[in-house]
This record gives C-alpha cells, structure tokens and sequence, in this order.
C-alpha cells in the first residue's frame, strides 16, 4: 500500500500528526486527506509533552509541512 | 469533503492561520483562497499571544507556509 | 479576487513582503510577480524593526520562501 | 539506478531516516514508498543519539521533509 | 519581465544570493539558471558579515532554498 | 549548461553537498542524480568542521532540502 494510501486509510480514525513550525504536533480525527497530504482534522487538539494544550477543533494542515502521521492506539 | 474544499468553505468568516517565518499567526477575514492554499485575508491582525500586536489591513499568504487553518468562533 | 490575482493588483505598489530566512523583511515597488508568487521588487530595501537595514536595489524574490505579502499605506 | 529507485530498492529492509523538524530521526522497516519518497515504515521508532526513544509503529513521512535515507547495516 | 526572465537577464554577471540553511550567503558569476531558479555559479565565494569566508569554486544552488538575488555593483 | 546538467556532469566524482537540517554536510561520491537533484551518493561520510563524524555509506539525499552541490577537488 502506497503512502498515501496507507493515510488514507486512517479517515475516521484518531491520528498523531508531526508538523513544522512552532506548535508541532497535532492530535484529532482524521476526516479527509488529499494526495498532497493536505489533511482536514475534526476535534484537534495541539499537544506538548503528551499533553493536550490547546483546542482547536476542525483544522486543515497543509501537507507539506507535515512531518509524520501515525495512528493512534497501534 | 477534502481539505481544500472545507477551506473553501471558510470564504467569509474570520480565520486564524499559523505559518512558518518569524511573524507567525494572523487572524482575518479569509477573502480568497485557491487550491495551493495561497490565502488572501482581510482586515489580518498579527497575533502574539492572543492579542492583536499589529494591524497588516489586507494581506496574501503563500500556501506552502501554512501550518494550519481553523475558523475561529467555532 | 483570487490572492495570485490579488498580488499582480499590487504592481507598481509599494509592498512589504515577509520572508523566511535571515534577513526576513523586504520593502520596494513590486515590479513583476508570476504565479509562483515569485517577485521582482525595483528599489529594495531590507528592513529591520520597521527601519532600513541596507539597499538592495533589483531583487527578485523566490516565491516559495515569500509569508506573506502585503501593500503599504493601505 | 535514479535515487527513487534506489531507495524503492530498500523496501522490506531497516532504513534510517533524519527529517526536519523537531523530532528528526526515525529508524523502522521500509513498507512503502513512492516517486516523492513519501514513505511508511513500520515497526519505526524515534532515536535520539543513536537510542531507541519511542515506538511509532506504523508511521507515514511526508517526502519533502526527509533529508536522508539509507540502509542499516550495510 | 517576469522574475524569472529578469534572473536570466543577470547571466554572465556577478550576484550576490542569500539562502536558507546556516550557510546562507553567496556571490559569484551567475553561468546558468532554469525555471526553478536552481543556478549554476562559478567562481562562488561563501559570505560573512560582506567578508569572503571560504572559495567554493563551481557551485549549484537548488532554487526553492534561494530566498533573494540580485546583482551587484547596481 | 543548465544547473541540474552540470550537477549530471558530475556523476562519479566526489561532491560536497549541503543540507537542510541538524546534519547539514555530506561528502561523496555521485552515483546517481534526477532532475528534482534528488541525489544518490556512495562511501558518503557525514562532515562537522571539515572533519568526517560519520560513516553512512550509501545515502539518498532528497533534492528539496539540499542547499548546495559542489565538486571536491576542483
């Protein structure tokens, strides 16, 4: 399974996202991915240290700047 | 609905938006947008902190240095 | 208005543009720009706490290393 | 043999891979990649000078944030 | 002209470039320049401080890491 | 010649490459390269202060986050 598939297959699922820039990592259900990697997350939280920090709630990562995703309780 | 569609969606409201750079959120009224992310914002504020910490009045944003987009009130 | 369309409307304008990178603030009259958002300023000068740093004259900017850009006096 | 060759020639084999961003190193097992060497391991865990510092498990790298790849023990 | 045409104008002269990454200036005779704006530069020294730090001699630069050109003695 | 044609041209010679990220500096030989500059180096040694620090052997670089390339020796 390519890459992008491998993500795409996580829709619906809780994601751990890695991104650059100052708040780095994002937790929330993925609810659509593109072929960039761009990603529509619902009920987001940012993280540090584990944990949750801020809510976000629905938010659109922009894919190049996505480091990693994984899902979460794997 | 993919990610650039539900940004598509926020024509209207009032964004806040994290980027790359040193001078790193704006919140404003999102004006346009297209399928790179490139963003045009209206009446943007630089945020630091939570506050207002200077007016940019109408700005465009270069879609490869968005981290993150949400609707703000929401 | 889209925001590549939105930035060719500022030709002939004075803009401030928002860089990564070091030396990170630009200010001059946006001679061209295509759609990359590349740009080329005639008159440039670095700025530094919203003063000038150093002349840089003809500068073409790279336009995936561009934050934002945005018009002055507006 | 092209660089997306070389490293489509590592799938099912250990890789090391260093990434911008904060958390910089992964090693696991190379499952999949494609032409952007976007990649999915599995069984990754996060290293810190050459330590294990986290299990991932199954995680997907964004291709423009990877800086190098290569194989273990060769 | 486009600021791509206007980078191709400066073939043959010398530039000065700045770019991301901890080495990050250059200057040299710009010999050749694609669309991208990945150039060839001969006779490149690396900068400090406007101080020569080190003779890199033939060199090429990625475009999407050159955040400005432009051309010296203008 | 184009750029990424003279990075070609550079096939089986040792070349000094720098990078984006914490470990910046690579030196090896060329076996292979695309024109992304995507690269494919063997006997690769990673260098600090123009000393080696490490060993990687066969290495590929992504093309986006090398900063420059240049021939050793020349």
């Amino acid at each position: 399974m390519f890459p992008n598939k491998k993500v795409q297959s996580l829709v619906g699922r809780m994601v751990h996202v890695e991104m650059k820039g100052e708040r780095s990592v994002l937790e929330g259900v993925l609810t659509s991915v593109d072929d960039y990697l761009n990603l529509h997350l619902s009920g987001a939280n940012e993280m540090e240290n584990g944990e949750r920090r801020r809510l976000l709630g629905s938010v659109v990562v922009r894919g190049n700047n996505v480091v990693l995703i994984h899902p979460m309780n794997e």
